[in-house]
């Protein structure tokens, strides 16, 4: 494969830019939200969306059931036998939409606006993940209609369940161990360093997601009766999660920060030669202080160090005025972010065991795990970063910056452990693309951006030996 | 007045016991949940309803506006101008009925059904005070049906807030204070002893109601990619609020006991010949250890010692799996039960302090007042008090005891406070009535037991000097 061969894919992703952008609108349309039961049937409906684009180009697609929502696997043989061959993985399914009230448009409508860095697509997904998929997709395409082929050997695994935990990824990837089997995974999940500099994400945080029941008395109880004398559900969770953290932000689990790593003298200065500005990041979401843990820097907070944020809770009373209730139950959804050297199910234990030492002897606890995935380091030394590097740096006229992130795609400790394989992560979204929140977006140009580096990045994998 | 006129009362009252039953369900059948603004109009339909069940037996009786929902008030001149004169307070409010799915019948269609100890009516609103209210009117229209008048002079007022915690009451009353001359007031929104006790209640722990809300970021954050910088509601909120009360139980906002009295000997001895079943108190609603300050005995937390109790909380996400997501903000409703010494508004400016001073300097911190009243102690050495002793001993062939309450009824203080009013509060509920739960119900037998006693009390206070 040569340049020229990238040259001529390049060209016809110029003259298809709008079916890609009309693809990926489409698939946006259908909210295929995972964690709602009642939009399973969406889930199953974008799954079709895919399988049928990737047929279109060439690919050999089917729908693999599981217990959840279907896997999207298909296969294209490439140029030759012997040819490089990248398994490309990305999600199909989003995040619930709510508070609906706060989008500017629907967010199952999606819809090209102006913004400062020229049009921008708001929907729900628009970029986490079927923004990033669509562009990846569009490469395809635009190898396919140059030169009837794709420049490498290709294997394209669409989940359905990323957003809820991944709870049936890891058996389908144990059965389908050998038709899953590549040189190195990409991932378009991550963010650019901005708007104008690519980025390579080398490190992820993994992530322990548990909710939490805490229930006392059979009914609800009026509080002026049984105020004084009754177990409140909502006292003993709050008093519990309450102390989690000491005034410093510093987890207080026994055994939480056991085995992480301080920052390296080295990664510490690379971080702080790409100059984050801390209080814009916060500004533009209306905040100006970093919380967290006192006296650690801000990237090292972001990147390098677990967190405990409480991301639900409820119970009682929450309409207009006042109800005087001591409520039956209540509740909390906790996520803990962790980082290499900490291990999700000692620290389930450990949070079990920390609540259960602090709560009434009528509070009973029960527990749903939504998610135990380590933090991970991702290889810098393999043909296809090496690719990445080059296709970037040609794309932005820039190299690209080798990052953190401080979220977790816990796919690619599962591809580790269970297919042996590491993991390209080369994304193209920007940290105020508002993922997971209402009037989620991805700027028109950081869409077609991505789509060309993928282009470039198979041309350049394909001219390496493989 | 005789004992003679009290008995043809009875002797009615047994003949209209079907048609105080039936208006009883005609007042629970209208939803008048004072805290929900699309019942506004449900609330004047409950008030219209008394002022013409009062009318009907032979009182001047009229709606009063006021900024919120109206209040009913009522005369009857009585046998004379120089005749005993009580004030009857009632409220035609009731609390929400959610968690709906928890009913057996739904809230607003009053269903009499069998129970251990007969026929019970269970409704939102069955005892609360509907109940109680509708049992001195039944009470009222015996006398009318008997002997054409009242007894003693009589002024009625039913007000529609006090669920919300009356917040136009105490206008009303001051602008009102010469139409609400009476002798002593009368409240019937309380409980007996046991079934078979009767119960004149001396004591009512006041109440603080306030609701927070906690704001951070202008929108809601992902998790991954924020969390461990910024400001997360619910951990802040639920820091400080954890923070409210020691493992011990006690309050910590600073000087919250200051004005606190130790429990006399005396009290404590006349609570403990009571036989408080602590165990089965606790037993009936699924519990078994007794919560809130160690080191106290079981009626003195309930009826002596003030409380910190949450009754609702909420923010981020609640639906069904995960979401990681730091929300934009958070709430919470908080009710501190107090006793007298304590200074609601105090409390309340303490635990602003108290919370501010402990949360992340990003978090703005609102807050809206639901209720601030004293805790109050009742006179027990009034005509009307040796009144009720006597007709609750001839109606339950046994006298009455004089108990606490941890409850709260504000407009006693009110009463006391702009019109100069001591309060007899003389109650037919029982615990396991399920006031402002799912399933509320109120006995029959203690509704007509209520109904007598209510004629009685009347009868001899009109046998009195006025």
């Amino acid at each position: 494969m040569t340049g020229a061969a990238t040259d001529a894919a390049l060209t016809k992703a110029a003259a298809l830019m709008p079916e890609a952008i009309a693809a990926w609108s489409d698939f946006l349309r259908i909210p295929s939200i995972s964690a709602q039961p009642d939009h399973a049937g969406d889930c199953r409906l974008a799954a079709e969306w895919a399988r049928a684009r990737l047929a279109g180009l060439g690919f050999a697609a089917r729908l693999h059931e599981t217990a959840g929502h279907p896997v999207v696997l298909a296969t294209h043989p490439g140029p030759s036998a012997d040819a490089p061959h990248l398994l490309y993985y990305g999600h199909y399914d989003v995040q619930p939409p709510e508070p609906l009230e706060l989008w500017p448009s629907p967010p199952f409508t999606p819809t090209l606006v102006d913004g400062p860095r020229g049009k921008r697509m708001v929907a729900r997904g628009a970029v986490d993940d079927k923004g990033q998929v669509a562009a990846w997709l569009g490469a395809f395409a635009a190898w396919h209609e140059a030169t009837g082929t794709m420049p490498v050997r290709l294997t394209v695994l669409l989940e359905g369940e990323e957003e809820i935990g991944s709870p049936h990824l890891e058996p389908f990837l144990a059965a389908e161990r050998a038709r899953l089997a590549a040189d190195a995974a990409v991932i378009s999940d991550t963010n650019l360093w901005d708007f104008t500099t690519p980025a390579i994400t080398t490190g992820l945080r993994g992530l322990l997601y548990v909710e939490i029941r805490a229930r006392a008395a059979s009914r609800d109880l009026h509080s002026g009766l049984f105020g004084g004398l009754a177990c409140n559900p909502i006292n003993e969770l709050v008093q519990a999660l309450g102390a989690l953290r000491d005034a410093r932000g510093v987890v207080q689990i026994p055994g939480f920060y056991g085995g992480v790593a301080p920052l390296s003298a080295e990664q510490e200065a690379a971080w702080a030669a790409l100059g984050f500005d801390v209080a814009a990041f916060l500004g533009d979401v209306g905040l100006a202080t970093p919380a967290g843990e006192a006296g650690r820097g801000a990237l090292e907070r972001l990147w390098a160090r677990p967190t405990a944020d409480l991301n639900g809770i409820w119970g009682g009373y929450a309409g207009p005025g006042a109800k005087t209730v001591i409520p039956a139950e209540a509740g909390a959804k906790i996520s803990f972010r962790l980082v290499p050297g900490q291990d999700p199910e000692a620290i389930f234990a450990g949070l079990k065991q920390f609540l259960a030492a602090r709560v009434h002897p009528d509070l009973k606890l029960d527990y749903a795990l939504y998610g135990a995935a380590p933090g991970i380091a991702v290889a810098t030394d393999l043909p296809v970063v090496a690719a990445a590097r080059a296709a970037l740096a040609e794309e932005y006229a820039k190299p690209p910056v080798l990052i953190g992130c401080g979220a977790s795609i816990p796919v690619v400790e599962s591809l580790k452990r269970v297919l042996g394989l590491e993991t390209l992560l080369m994304g193209f979204g920007l940290d105020d693309d508002q993922i997971h929140s209402p009037g989620e977006k991805f700027e028109l140009a950081c869409f077609e951006h991505g789509l060309r580096a993928h282009i470039r990045l198979l041309g350049h994998l394909a001219a390496r030996p493989g």
